[in-house]
């Protein structure tokens, strides 16, 4: 069950957080950037660095997201990047979140379902388009638009995590809403998650339904962790957007489970503000984040 | 104003109408999809049929919506047929929609904005990814995430839909809760919607500021008609879902303007219905649509 595999990874490594692989050709060092010209280029560069990167982060790292808005910048040799980076993460063992954030009516949420978690038959030849364990999805459409992910989590043992309560400072327009019967959009948004998760709990009793809660709002956070016993949360907003571990340690359980928390730029950019090579600098920041948490949560 | 062109190719055509390219490959002719058996095959199939619909369709219908689910799932070489689909839409002088309900924190907005409505800076040189003229967007992460798409319309003159009541059947488990302060979510919606097209608006009075508002719920789209009178409308719902003109009656102004409806399958798949070849069926199928609105509508 593939919560389960995250969180034995998890534990492993003593290391809940992955690697947010949100690479911009702007991010690259200038060695990797001379000479280029064009996407197929850039593309061809950000994968190269992607690449590098997962070799020195997999056996300290359980997991990476990959934001494909940083490669669908750059058209159709982005998307390859992206693709062949999903494929690179998997074979090196890596827990694969795809953060896309998709949402849509029933029948073309399927089609987003195939191409992430699922597959897509052409005459009888089923394929995959771009690999996941874990998708990113919004629920603004409500159940019918979840379900049919929902379905490839039952069927493939894969994950999602919906959009409930995210790191950004205007979240709370929507989401901090107060409705009539006293609740909070996001609360409300956390009790559909905690129901479309049900009966896909796995051994450590977490569904394969997941929510993203930004670490920038740590009072929600607690209020959703009391809320949502069985959601594993995706938990953006570490480093560079604010967040901090103490912040953090009320998306966890007493047991320091619960979670995974994403750094992207605090680690693909790390070289920046340490020197060395951006590999190098990116594995250092990896273990400090990781012994930040570790201490904070008790691992 | 992109608004403005939208309207006024409307208004010569008298067809408030967009075709829906959701085009799987399993909606092709038995003859077009023999052969095949990989995306890159199928996508080049999916290309070729747009391409010919496109060519049957441009001097009739004003303008195209292109669902990237369908593309995604055939992979990058679906996403190539994609982009395709898009330059040769506007190559023939279809006002192109393309719909992916994009939606991040600011700084990930920005690159998919860069993707579908700007541009995107390798070393200085510029190029379009997936060239549009309208994106959809879903705002559940508030006016931070809807930010960078709306510079990119200001800057660049395109337009935005945003998801305010959508067609499908479960969109008001979240959409039309009702908030503590008296409105409902879409309302509220609605509301930032029309706010964050301030300043945009064209010449019919128009901002490029959309609303995804479903033929569906024609309750809900009168009411919405009345509360946002600068906010134009994209209209899903017509035909497969369920949505006919009389439905559709109340996303119009008492001058006929201020939406565009879209129909998919109801076109795409035409052929099956009313035999001959998939073009000449689609051409028919989008005629009648046309007279259907036009007469209801007083165009």
């Amino acid at each position: 069950m593939i919560t389960d595999a995250l969180i034995e990874r998890i534990v492993g490594m003593k290391n809940p957080t992955c690697v947010g692989l949100d690479t911009s050709f702007d991010y690259l060092p200038d060695e990797m950037r001379a000479g280029v010209k064009d996407f197929a280029g850039a593309a061809e560069r950000i994968f190269d660095f992607n690449k590098t990167l997962i070799d020195r982060l997999y056996d300290v790292v359980p997991s990476v997201k990959v934001q494909i808005a940083y490669y669908e910048m750059y058209g159709v040799p982005g998307l390859k990047a992206f693709e062949e980076t999903l494929r690179y993460a998997a074979e090196k063992g890596l827990i694969v979140i795809a953060d896309a954030k998709r949402n849509d009516i029933g029948s073309t949420a399927a089609c987003y379902s195939s191409a992430f978690l699922g597959e897509t038959k052409v005459e009888g030849n089923a394929s995959r388009a771009f690999p996941a364990d874990f998708l990113t999805v919004n629920a603004y459409l409500g159940t019918d638009g979840i379900a049919p992910f929902v379905d490839d989590c039952k069927k493939r043992d894969r994950g999602i995590f919906v959009l409930v309560k995210t790191s950004n400072p205007s979240s709370g327009e929507l989401q901090n809403k107060l409705l009539a019967d006293g609740t909070l959009v996001y609360e409300y948004m956390g009790a559909l998650v905690e129901k479309w998760g049900e009966g896909t709990e796995g051994k450590y009793g977490y569904s394969a339904v997941g929510a993203v809660v930004g670490a920038t709002h740590p009072e929600e956070a607690a209020r959703l962790r009391k809320l949502l016993p069985h959601t594993f949360f995706l938990i953006p907003g570490y480093g560079a957007q604010g967040g901090n571990a103490q912040m953090l340690k009320c998306c966890f359980g007493a047991d320091g489970l619960g979670g995974v928390v994403n750094n992207s730029r605090g680690i693909l950019c790390a070289y920046r503000k340490r020197g060395g090579t951006y590999y190098d600098a990116a594995r250092a920041a990896a273990l400090d984040m990781q012994r930040d948490l570790a201490s904070v949560l008790g691992l």
